[in-house]
């Protein structure tokens, strides 16, 4: 019989684990693409997710380099649906518009996303630490019953990830060291930026995040301190931990 | 059979509750001096909790006025804490004194708190919107099973109740005009303040706050826009909005 690896020994200093949220926990693509389809736009729902998608980095930029005042993400995302609905020529009034932006707050988390987090609940401060604002994130939570013990926003510090002041101002609001801190994302890139903060990692990949076809980023093994499947394999690998103590 | 009244329309327009935590929320008295008795302290737990918590609003005020720079509540606590031991001759080594003072993170809730609080979250946005720092009041949660949308605190704006800018700055974050917020509060001036900026006003008197023979501070009838024996009475009044909507 072979022996089980022991458990990573980053994870047994490790006390709050902080999520990204659009991608890891929840289905953006997915989501977005039905709610478009289910509304009758003249629009292919997943061409127009990943549309909509692919204006958010570039809408951080402009706010990161000063060519918006502080913007929030229910702002930059109503920006870029009122370019793409204007690009495509599709009429949709102000009131309607503002509740297809609200799609956000309603995205579908992960089969295995509320399963994993109960369970880690258990052992360890389970937060958010996304972009989305805090209203989103809330209203995201109370929608798909995810049961976060904190809702940490980069709205919070008035900066996007991944500018540093968004990890450490987690750190410094949960009390924590920052090497008692996991960032958890299956965003290469999120992980990068909060190891170099000092920051624990977690690598959950979502082939999926770009929709079937989608590529995921690349990432080479190695370089996280924890990789995972899932949610729930986190938190399996989280009960070894502690019973290896 | 006598008509019940119609529920207070203030409560229709209300999206979500932000609560007071200490002595609203939780029993400080009660915790405080429970945790100091246990420890085998040379002195009365109670009296030791009354004198604790009266530091707390000249520290503030020290805080508001800039003698002292920003200070969270743990460091407030803790310099509270510093200046009774040392008046009373307690000796106590710094691992014990920061034990101590992290009493304030395991405050019991009322009775009725958790109870009222699951009932309530089914229809509206719970929060805390307290003085107490981010990280104290969400190992409280954990601790005390209390099931918060979002954890706010004054932590996040620089500024402690009763200042503006504390409810101010929650209805923003919330995403929501000062009028669909509520404060809930066992203390009339924090919930005066909260009036003044726009909010709906919860009283919840909590006769025991200050241990059993302490005073209640005075309130007058018909000055907020609701009142409730306890957590689960104000479910209940908002159950009755919801049937008669």
């Amino acid at each position: 019989m072979a022996l089980s690896p022991l458990p990573p020994p980053a994870l047994r200093e490790v006390r709050a684990l902080c999520f990204d949220v659009f991608g890891t926990v929840v289905d953006w693509y997915g989501s977005i693409a039905a709610e478009v389809q289910r509304r009758g736009l003249p629009v292919d729902g997943g061409e127009f997710a990943l549309a909509w998608r692919a204006g958010y980095a570039p809408a951080m930029q402009q706010v990161r380099s000063g060519e918006l005042p502080w913007t929030n993400i229910d702002g930059l995302h109503r920006r870029i649906l009122d370019g793409l609905l204007a690009e495509r020529g599709v009429p949709l009034d102000d009131e309607d518009a503002a509740d297809l932006n609200r799609a956000w707050h309603r995205l579908q988390p992960w089969p295995d996303s509320v399963a994993g987090l109960v369970q880690l609940k258990r052992h360890v401060t389970i937060a958010t630490l996304s972009n989305g604002n805090l209203s989103l994130l809330v209203a995201m939570a109370k929608n798909g019953r995810l049961p976060w013990d904190a809702v940490l926003s980069a709205e919070l510090f008035g900066h996007y990830k991944p500018d540093r002041e968004v990890y450490l101002g987690a750190a410094r609001l949960l009390g924590l060291p920052p090497q008692e801190v996991m960032m958890v994302a299956c965003h290469p890139a999120d992980l990068r930026a909060a190891a170099a903060c000092g920051l624990r990692t977690a690598y959950v990949p979502r082939p999926l995040e770009n929709g079937p076809g989608g590529a995921m980023q690349a990432c080479s093994d190695g370089v996280f301190d924890v990789v995972a499947a899932d949610f729930v394999d986190l938190a399996a690998q989280w009960d070894a931990v502690r019973a290896a103590r």
